[in-house]
């Protein structure tokens, strides 16, 4: 491969999902029927789905509307220059049943923030892929 | 206000595009009919729109069919205990006009990815929300 092949290389989905799990804060991206919204979180992949826990709240509403989600994490090191980001397309339920509440409770899964978030919501992933970006200059244009 | 109600501080429009133009890197959320997709990518806030630059391609054949889109950036600071993340709901379209790109060119908006980027694309937000965390143990359950 050229040197400029190598600028953005493609990860596997199973690379892409190793990536993630060293990774604790994503991005949550929902639609609506005439519009989107992205939330921050803190997250967890356990055995290939992403779990978060959130309180009641538009988040959870509209999770409930529509289960279609998109969900992010990426890391720019700009001492090594090389950055990746991995996108997660996926469908997003509540958990529900008390059997797997308690196994979701035995995750090392601690919200970042002091408030009481008692629903528990995993994401499976449809399709993951992954980027990885070797930065640098642009060459000269002209 | 109550410690509670401190945990989530919803910042001003004017707040949030300051917090902004303090990062350089951030994420593009586009939709097309039955899908949406994520794009991160490194960019500069010039009098209140997003610019950033970028090579042919999906990002690019995405905006020219919908030009609504979302953009984000976010910081988290475990040593603070802080974080917050700024939510741009916008249009996007790219520069054509030869005096549009030459004031875009004068601006310090360099790719972080050595391949030619020729095309400017500009973000006019409709809304900007902001909001900061302070990160914390969550309150016992029981």
């Amino acid at each position: 491969m050229s040197e400029s092949n190598d600028v953005i290389v493609q990860l596997s989905e199973e690379e892409s999902l190793e990536l993630l799990a060293t990774r604790h804060f994503g991005r949550l991206v929902v639609r609506r029927e005439d519009d989107m919204d992205l939330f921050p979180l803190n997250y967890l992949v356990h055995e290939g789905e992403i779990y978060f826990r959130t309180a009641e709240g538009s988040k959870l509403f509209t999770l409930s509307l529509n289960h279609d989600v998109l969900f992010e994490a990426d890391t720019v090191d700009r001492d090594e220059d090389s950055a990746w980001s991995v996108v997660v397309k996926g469908t997003a339920r509540v958990l529900s049943s008390t059997a797997e509440i308690a196994e979701a409770d035995e995750l090392p899964l601690k919200p970042w923030l002091p408030t009481l978030k008692y629903n528990y919501v995993v994401v499976t992933p449809k399709t993951v892929s992954g980027r990885r970006f070797h930065l640098g200059e642009e060459p000269e244009r002209y």
